[in-house]
């Protein structure tokens, strides 16, 4: 920790700030210059607030070195953090191969569920996401059909063998929701909701956890270390798009960010361009940049007709859009010297668009 | 609703999204630009999912006309909510007199709340702030002392009189909570936590919403709709800074949203100028704009010995500091046509710094 | 400066660091941490670019303490600038009185300019604002009057006693505009050109520097370092709203940067809510939050009907809503400790709307 | 344009508000709804200000709906714009080659700059860009070598062949630049300088055209507009990240702003990597991002001794490492079905760190 005071700064004030530093276990030493004077502070500043220390008359500023997340970091880490999520396939998130997470916003039945997860499967997905409980802007629309989603994705994954991510929002239903799910997805929402990331803490299940609408890098990882504090190391961190003055995209995805958490921490990082984008359009270009700056998945949304879809219809892909994203996804895959899951050699039929609705939009899309 | 479509759709495709929109019980009426066709819907369109329309071919825009929320809004209530908090005094947020809240971040101790208390009172504030549960970026700093603290609310309440607020992280804590607080506070942070807004909506206390990190009004307003929906009325809003890129202070106060607020719903609203600050020097000019922009209120950071504090020191008023805030707000209410809570005239021993200093710090912030 | 090594370096690449600051004329202190090594640099560090500092081996953060600003630094001038505008009454900004400027958002014609002068004039402003050059988003609209409107701006001075305020977009018509006008406006999109913060600099007419859309309080500052490096010293600043990604109002008014301005220069600080709200309705109560934060002015758009407006119509206030303004403000000047001018006791007919739509407009803007 | 105004308006204002649109040559059409009646207005919106209208007594919502620009908009032109840089080798940017752009934030120096291009040509860059007049923050340092700068740029031309560009940044140097460069670049801060762009629109040299460090995508293609409705058609657009509250990038890279502006407009869109990343170390991942994206090429800083650099020096690649950057784009290139200049086959030596220190700076970013 660094302190910095006015040059002009009355021996006794300097003093009393030396001696509340050094009461605390740290030595500290002094260097003046011209317009101020710094106290440099030697030993575990965390032992003290430095808001604390700001309080001090006197102070002008106070500069922690030290970074705030520990566990998370990449210093501290030798190698990184590869997340299995437990499929007899043995699929890893964070090795050489990229994972790519795709389903519908929200599990909406049976029928739809199990149509999407064989088509994105048999393209080359290897994780299923669907939304049973769903965080709605608005009290008054579509929550999730709950519990009953939860039984409906773990039949898909017998169908499938695909493993299974699921938002979990109350943390009274994490038990619930690990009873069934392969990975907890913690939303953006709640990527500061402690009780929560607490509790997921401390259950066996591997962790997707969404950066916070305007949550910082450095935020994203410090919720992770609230995660892994609780003994729980399988987090995986996704960015999502943030909250900034455009509205041109739903949210401004952070490719910048992906590349400084590649570099600060050991743990996976993927990417969903589906809310970033927040128009269907948009998922490729999004989905390649991700790929193209470092990312190790994607989780991207699909739904067999997104014009029936109950949440996020305008940014789900058509089974046929999600599996010609695949192909090309494929491409940068390799120019990014990362490999990408060949589409099912079992699933012999491809899903393809159902309704001219679809087939339209398709046209449009992969033109 | 309104639909924008290209002006060269073909029939067929205008035809199905006219369809579409009609099957939802809605009426459709179209006028033909020279660039573009407009598709008026008329009718109650929170059936249809705006999203899911713009997935349809040949769809450019959809424009919600009708706002999001019911309860919250000032459109459908006749006059505006006075939450009564259950004291003694009587007294309500939301009428003529401004109601302070005021206390330190975090409860720390027996003897430095009840002085805190005291002085907090006799300086005129009328309801008690304390963190009892914190939420802290980081899992390895001090977390809150938890139950003791409520115990500790308890007592202070009892001596002085105040009723109080602290926060609630945790759906499973808010009865807890609920039983010895007299308002229950969602933070920033738990802003769109439903699980935990739901749970505060089914008990019989005020809740103090503040506004998240980078919320929308509208978005403030929808949570709101989230508690009330539940049945709990009494839902005073917390406007605290918003993110921004400018980092001169902690957060960006925005008195706009105040200022709209009170046109847009019939809820109280209080500020938070400690939070948006950052800083103690700038609380006070931040206070006084919140009064002229028209909050009903203000809860405000005062602590004993801020650089003892163990979260929030650097943003928290010295107990001196806070009496003269008091005296040079009640101008500011003045002229806002408001009246603000005399000081307890049963208090003679004005509070005052108890160290070297703080006696510095208070002159450098009076003067 | 300080510069933060990894504790780990090796001793040459330390040495290396050393002697690049010292070749410089600093002097270096090297503290040893835990995780981290701490150069403390003594010295003029500005003879250094820091980001150069920061591309040597091993260097991982560098801190600069010095402030970039000097000029428009308080710590450097003992008293606060006042500007005097020239006129025959003396009006200074900067002092115990607050200066409030107003007038059409452009000059559309020589009666509305001098209806409006009149007017604003009777209800106790000091200054006259009209736009002769307008910055346009958008090339196919209205760009101003231009020469015309300089001299009817002269014409409604000489009619008044008011002082002119008006912006200038060219490094080529400072002289020009500097003939006609008082005060010369940098809007805000020009507040990083500095070719035209050079040549204002050059003249001896006060400059109102509006703060950029998205520019920081530092970055404010140094725009005014680059006009007073120039000779000119009378700078008013002015904050005028951020983007933020808020809609609910035009722009996010920032009251905490008034505040910090307060603290860091020494120069006049005004506050335009016209911008800032982007809607007539809330002008009145962001005013007034501007006063109590410690404005020392304000400058806003008045129009005698806003919706023949040609540009900004719907943020401009009526001559009635204008004066009903004047006269709220004067309570809040009260309140900070200033005063306010009284309304011109020559003027005995108050201006008043002149139209239906403008008298139903006032109806609901004062009550 | 459509106007939402409250159902309950009595007649004779819902009446005034379709005159005074009908005044102005529109037709408007009615549709009642149970909150809100709109009213849709067929005709060339353009003739009004909508927020005149919005100034109307009963007025809610005034929401246009054609697009403001019209030359930079995809919907008037049939095929993209390719705009030639003027070379021997006849380089187009929008076609399907990649143009790379490179070389010094700054020209500092004769020897400093022919290095430059003879190495970054060498590597296969297709345009020489380096600062001239420099757009500083501060007064006080250094702002570029000026015409003398513009001087060696022609010499490097003439040595390497490769088109130069460099900024103006005064509507009064804008002949003396086209006399020396190839494409004219307005800087970030510059993109709202509409004097500037007016200039730079009347004469016949490409203007690269920045990304204002806050502007949406509709400003920057609006600001395009300004330099189009001169003349000049030859406009390439450029991301270079825009300011949120992030700050672990220098800039947050806005991808998705890459990908709209391939659907919204015709004109050639690159990406300056440098910018936006503000660390030598994150521009590779942000260059693959953009062209991933598909962007139709990179503008990057390189300079041969980056701590020696008198401006941006930590965002600059040395040589080497933008000699390897350009190996690995090709494969991004390459799988956005792009093509890549190949390096130049004259260029026998390549080109490699002259220190130790960016020896051992090269092993780590191409590690």
């Amino acid at each position: 920790m660094i302190i910095i005071v006015r040059s002009a700064l009355p021996g006794p004030e300097l003093d009393g700030i030396r001696e509340f530093v050094e009461r605390h276990g740290l030595r500290t030493h002094v260097s003046h210059g011209t317009d101020r004077t710094v106290i440099g502070c030697v030993g575990d500043a965390r032992a003290i607030d430095p808001h604390a220390v700001r309080t001090l008359p006197g102070v002008e500023q106070v500069i922690p070195i030290r970074k705030p997340y520990r566990l998370a970091s990449a210093d501290f880490v030798a190698s990184r953090t590869l997340v299995s999520l437990g499929d007899a396939r043995g699929t890893v998130v964070g090795g050489e191969e990229l994972v790519i997470a795709a389903g519908p916003c929200s599990v909406e039945g049976r029928e739809m569920l199990l149509e999407t997860a064989a088509a994105v499967h048999a393209s080359g997905a290897r994780m299923l996401r669907g939304g049973a409980f769903k965080p709605r802007t608005s009290p008054w629309v579509f929550q999730g059909m709950g519990e009953e989603a939860l039984e409906l994705l773990a039949e898909a994954r017998a169908a499938t063998g695909l493993p299974v991510v699921t938002e979990v929002m109350d943390p009274r239903q994490v038990e619930l929701v690990a009873s069934h799910a392969d990975v907890l997805q913690i939303g953006a929402r709640n990527m500061q909701n402690y009780a929560l990331l607490a509790e997921v803490g401390r259950v066996r299940r591997p962790v997707l956890l969404k950066r916070g609408l305007s949550a910082t890098v450095s935020e994203l990882l410090l919720a992770a270390e609230h995660v892994m504090a609780q003994g729980n190391r399988d987090v995986i961190l996704c960015e999502r798009g943030i909250r900034t003055y455009e509205t041109a995209t739903r949210n401004t995805l952070d490719v910048g960010a992906v590349a400084v958490l590649k570099l600060e921490t050991h743990l996976p990082v993927i990417v969903d361009p589906s809310h970033a984008a927040g128009r269907a359009d948009l998922v490729a270009p999004l989905a390649f940049a991700a790929i193209a700056a470092g990312a190790d998945g994607l989780i991207v949304e699909v739904h067999p007709r997104p014009h029936e879809a109950r949440s996020d219809g305008d940014q789900s892909l058509t089974l046929g859009a999600f599996d010609a994203l695949m192909r090309d996804v494929a491409r940068f895959a390799a120019a990014a010297g990362r490999t990408l899951g060949a589409p099912s050699p079992s699933a012999t039929a491809r899903s393809r668009p159902v309704s001219a609705e679809d087939a339209a939009r398709d046209a449009a899309l992969v033109a």
